[in-house]
């Protein structure tokens, strides 16, 4: 079996799953936020009194926090009454950060698990090592009424990516290539496992960008072995033994997929899909009036740091406004801490309470029609972050901050050693 | 003649004006907003070509800043295309802070000068000894092609406050006791003019909270003649002279009124009126939902600190979304400096960019149905904040923090030496 059958076995009590098998898994943990919360709540009370067990649930908000308008401000009050009916303590509603970065952050993801959540970034905890997936507010209503769902076994992809990445090209880069060559339906309902050295090698935050996208293919999740600075990563969080799986060396995967990344240069996936991703060069020049750095795919740290490196002691261009994100209030802090967040204040960018931001359109930097973006998150759909004449290009932290400088979408390396 | 007539002559170019006067002034600084920009614009457009004078115009992009949907963001393209086209480069659009904190910190506010904006609370800069006033979108299209607009010059009212602030209380209960006293339609269409040792004495900040509110007991103007703090923070940020205006000592103003503050405790604004004034101690254990931190009244550094200094250590009420909105860019990289933002963080208030934040009802913490807020800001009309069925108490910065901590409405003195 592979990484994702162990893991799926393991919850349906079996010894042996295989594609295209129904099962019916125990769920390790389940998650939603202040977007999905309600509609979930609202079938839940419809066949359930409580909740199956309330420490297997976590709550964010990140979607729309603080409340954009009078309705946001209802869903979260609807769903701060029933974590304190159902007494779900792991509750966040300070604005702790996106979900997708909150939960592996506080120490619920673990690797082995089953995951779910009412957000289609559910996948990103894949990164170490568990099987997480997203799902509607519906099927996670049963999920919070009994702590069981069922799912087909997917067939799976192995993706082996290999080679070092240049200076300012990123793990965002490789999985805007991947998706590029896939395409959105390339890997529908399938499990894509990412391996070879360059993904061995990363870091945390590079390994959460790339499993964050997996589902921009249509996959059902993606997923890696744990690897040295993930386990360290876990190891500061959680305190009791998890078990490790691993694919069987033999396994045979439905598809093989091989990637260079020794000469890749920056990738930027344009209007408006995922998949119509063009090398940087072949868009330098397009001009932006809008530059997002945060989200669950690039708000982390080294992404802020990224991005600083290229604005300290720069300006954002007049005719842009840079909003900056951070992924959660500990990236948060410890950015300023570190000196990155004045940067970003004394370039003229605009940094924002930890959350999703202007990723899905609904504050925080709406497009108006015309508009343009370029954009560190993972969707670039007609009208996702505005209007539908908008535009959005999405691209690596230091693209963006390039970009935000010069006014139009720019090579970092051009004018940045 | 008292500080307003004579600064109101001067503008008329006559040697004396009289209340009930109708002058026509020439305008020193006029002032719009992302909100009141678009339809001061609209109006502007069909009566003139070119703006009187590009260089005598401020535009801050403040209330819904980043664009919290898409009329907001096509009201501030509008806005920015204006802008370039009448070549306004005093144009601020890249979240720089409130406008009425803004216009100071850069040196635009001058004592003696004829301020107009369209907001209500142009009235701050009256902490400056400048003569500021709001005004429409209409009115104001007709300063933005003609530099000037007529006045009727206002009676005055004296309030002098004499006294020292006990600890926990501060410039913004003088101001909430003022208007107690007076009422909202107290000083309709008056200049007040406070002075007093309490005023002499004051920071720039503190008069710039008292000045902020003048328009909610009716007035058309706050004025103060320049301290020493007023004239060092003046001479940080303008390097070319000016002229201060005093009133005369013998000028017999319509009403006096006198405070004494010697033993006032902190003032609470109660719903649904500004004049709705009660003592702490009256409302306390008030419970509350949401507390926030910021705004033109009271979003400064000194605030900030204030607020900081009780939260130190201590975590906001599992029950409270605390928000903090620095009142501009560099208050909050001042903020952070001073570890004034990280004490926020750890407490877990949600720190957003500096603008309007709540305030005004349009995003970042919207009340819902039934929700009650603390806030420091000037404003508690039904709705003003969100829903019209939540309320909203206005407090100062120390009130509101140790309410955030406590999850009602509480008296720092209880729990913080």
């Amino acid at each position: 079996m592979n990484i994702t059958e162990k893991i799926l076995a393991r919850a349906a009590g079996k010894k042996e799953v295989s594609p295209g098998e129904i099962i019916e898994a125990d769920i390790d943990l389940a998650m939603t936020h202040d977007g999905t919360s309600p509609p979930t709540i609202k079938t839940f009370n419809k066949i359930a009194e409580k909740v199956w067990d309330p420490q297997k649930i976590v709550i964010v908000y990140d979607h729309n926090l603080p409340a954009n308008n009078i309705g946001s401000a209802e869903f979260q009050r609807i769903t701060r009454l029933f974590a304190r009916d159902q007494n779900i303590t792991n509750f966040y509603n300070h604005g702790e950060g996106i979900c997708h970065h909150v939960l592996p952050e506080k120490g619920f993801v673990e690797p082995g698990k089953v995951i779910v959540g009412a957000d289609s970034h559910t996948c990103t905890y894949g990164a170490f090592g568990a099987f997480a997936t997203g799902m509607g507010a519906t099927d996670m209503a049963l999920v919070y009424a009994t702590g069981k769902t069922w799912f087909m076994v997917p067939e799976s992809y192995r993706l082996e990516i290999n080679g070092s990445l240049n200076y300012h090209t990123t793990p965002k880069d490789v999985i805007l290539k991947i998706i590029g060559d896939m395409g959105v339906d390339g890997a529908t309902y399938k499990s894509v496992e990412f391996c070879g050295e360059t993904i061995e090698s990363m870091d945390v935050a590079g390994r959460m960008t790339i499993c964050n996208m997996a589902v921009e293919m249509g996959a059902k999740n993606g997923i890696m072995e744990p690897n040295k600075p993930t386990l360290e990563f876990l190891n500061e969080r959680i305190s009791h033994k998890f078990q490790i799986y691993t694919s069987d060396r033999d396994y045979e995967y439905e598809k093989e997929y091989y990637l260079d990344v020794n000469s890749m240069e920056p990738q930027i996936a344009c209007p408006h899909d995922v998949d119509n991703v063009k090398p940087l060069n072949n868009v330098k020049g397009t001009h932006i009036d809008q530059a997002f750095l945060g989200s669950c795919t690039n708000g982390r740290l080294e992404d802020l740091k990224q991005a600083a490196d290229i604005l300290k002691g720069k300006r954002v261009h007049d005719d842009v406004r840079m909003v900056v994100v951070p992924a959660s209030a500990e990236i948060y802090n410890l950015a300023i801490q570190k000196g990155i967040i004045s940067i970003f204040i004394e370039s003229g960018a605009i940094v924002c309470n930890p959350g999703c931001g202007p990723c899905l359109g609904a504050h925080m930097g709406v497009l108006a029609p015309g508009e343009v973006s370029i954009s560190t998150t993972n969707r670039n759909f007609k009208g996702r972050m505005g209007d539908p004449e908008s535009e959005v290009y999405l691209a690596n932290p230091a693209v963006v901050a390039s970009s935000a400088i010069q006014g139009e979408i720019s090579d970092p390396s051009d004018f940045i050693k």
